[in-house]
């Protein structure tokens, strides 16, 4: 607590800008944490398939085209309606391998206990790990697991990296977006994201709000089979939202993108509670749905072979690319005006996912 | 500290066996790390690959045989004479493919932050493990970062998931240890483990006493090139040190194990250090070591072998299997006299890697 002054039973926290040493934000899907990765991981760790910067690593090995994706979920409170940290973890990951086209295979995971843990919360977490990568259809190989001392980590952190054979033909990658391409979301936003605010805030909406944390892979199939190898980008809009999620498609084709916020399937319920927390729902994380960049053309057939899916039953085109803007994303506001959607520095909600 | 009672400012602990929460002894090489990967994650997660139960999975992906570990890393200090847990990171996972008798080729990287570490402490430990990946000619693929509270982790936790290639017609495993097979060392006992110890309890030994973690692999290739498919078992004798390592593969072959005290190879500021902590070598962590079993026949040529590269000058035979105890390891002690060397409950030494 160094950056508090303690009076009596007060404490009353200092704001401070720290540049020497790691901030919230670093953890977010925004600027902060852009530049973390580039100032201080990629100079050291510097090879062509990092360089990529995709949800996950494609690679080559014994002759296999495979993606390998990490990810480690901090994500408090451990549990909340619609699900836990352990299946969060099984989604988060396989979602990743899903976005590089490829099928998800076997997964690791890696735990770390704080001491104290009671069994009986370890137990329904591993209980619900287990059963979402069973109905994914991805067995977990190895893992590993570490207990440290109360007070050295927050209950349970869990590691979950998982790999997948790409599937030929269909390379859904950042830079390929283009002119003429329309922006499909594949469900409602905001919701994951929102259902772990409103339980940590205490906003009272669990009855109305649920995580929709799912694995993605049997839409991305669907989708897939319906328009193949158009689909020129494909990503779930994590921390960050869908918001920063764009940025960086555009950052990475040199397109711009225009969304129309008529469009936007924001439930209700996001939106208020949105409201309460003075929150903007294209910045609040999702872990249920994706983001799918194809040609207009390819529109009618993939939102389709979607929405013939329970979880894209609310799939939608929320938005266009555009030539005028290039690298920058814009929203046509309810009141017919144009704002910039910029990258957050920081994020509006740490420890989502 | 709900298990401690305060007055004044005095705060006395209060042991407690506690049964149904994670105690720290969870996290060990022992018997309950055993009963918790037992009673609580194998029901769940049952499948033929995480069965084998070795140091990381085989596998069949793409056509490709691999093998895939995942380690994470909660070591306390972060930094120590020898290495810090960027480089012990990186060391510690290929080492688990090692000794499957696969070849290391793809790392990937899960970082948990604390808020406030120290960007000089970061950049120190991100150089060392890329220097530790480049060494090992093993590039860091794919990478996640996250960032939790101040006072919700220990500073830095460092998940690494690798894949390697496995080598055909080189098998080794805990289950092949037969009759007549001796034991190899490849290096002196102890160093890692009571480097770490002696930095955390101030023995003023860190001159002297140096972590000797490394990347195996290079030592695997001779000795693999020198007898081939003979090595019946190699194991990294890391959490719960030799001793809990040959009970496992004691207990997965059915075969006894009988060591020779006189022959263990422990450097002597180990042993002073293990003395003034009231110690057993037997059961302290190594990372740059790793225990062969092979027939006795091909004992010359695999110690000339080992010993020919620089990690592995200290090479020596410890023991050897036996018939007469099958599942059970002893040690013929300096007096002369026989002790069983069994598990432990917990561990001597937490948070060592």
């Amino acid at each position: 607590m160094t950056d508090s002054i303690g009076s009596g039973g007060l404490v009353c926290p200092v704001p401070m800008l720290e540049t020497d040493r790691v901030q919230l934000g670093h953890g977010s899907g925004g600027k902060l944490a852009a530049r973390l990765l580039k100032e201080r991981f990629l100079p050291h760790f510097d090879n062509p398939i990092l360089g990529q910067l995709g949800d996950a690593a494609v690679l080559t090995i014994g002759g296999a085209e495979l993606a390998m994706s990490t990810d480690t979920f901090v994500v408090s409170p451990l549990e909340f309606p619609g699900g836990n940290i352990g299946s969060l973890a099984v989604h988060g990951t396989l979602n990743d391998l899903a976005m590089m086209g490829a099928r998800p295979a076997f997964l690791s995971a890696g735990f770390v206990l704080e001491e104290g843990l009671p069994f009986d919360l370890l137990d329904r977490i591993i209980r619900s790990m287990a059963e979402a990568a069973r109905a994914a259809g991805v067995p977990l190989v190895t893992g590993d697991t570490k207990v440290v001392e109360r007070g050295k980590a927050d209950r349970l952190f869990i590691n979950t990296t998982g790999i997948g054979a790409l599937i030929p033909g269909f390379r859904p990658s950042p830079e390929r977006a283009a002119a003429g391409d329309v922006i499909l979301a594949s469900g409602p936003i905001g919701r994951h994201g929102m259902t772990i605010m409103s339980v940590r805030e205490g906003l009272g909406l669990e009855t109305e709000l649920e995580s929709d944390a799912a694995t993605l892979f049997p839409l991305v199939e669907l989708l897939r089979l319906a328009v193949g190898e158009v689909v020129h980008v494909l990503r779930d809009p994590t921390r960050g939202g869908v918001a920063s999620a764009l940025n960086e498609i555009a950052a990475a084709s040199g397109i711009g993108f225009r969304l129309d916020e008529t469009r936007l399937p924001v439930p209700p319920t996001v939106r208020s509670a949105c409201e309460m927390l003075g929150l903007d729902p294209l910045y609040v994380a999702n872990e249920g749905i994706f983001l799918a960049i194809l040609p207009a053309g390819a529109a009618d057939a993939a939102l389709a072979a979607v929405r013939a899916h329970p979880l894209g039953a609310g799939a939608t085109i929320i938005g266009h690319a555009v030539e005028v803007h290039p690298g920058m994303v814009t929203m046509k506001t309810f009141l017919g005006g144009t704002r910039v959607v910029d990258m957050l520095p920081g994020d509006q909600l740490p420890r989502i996912c």
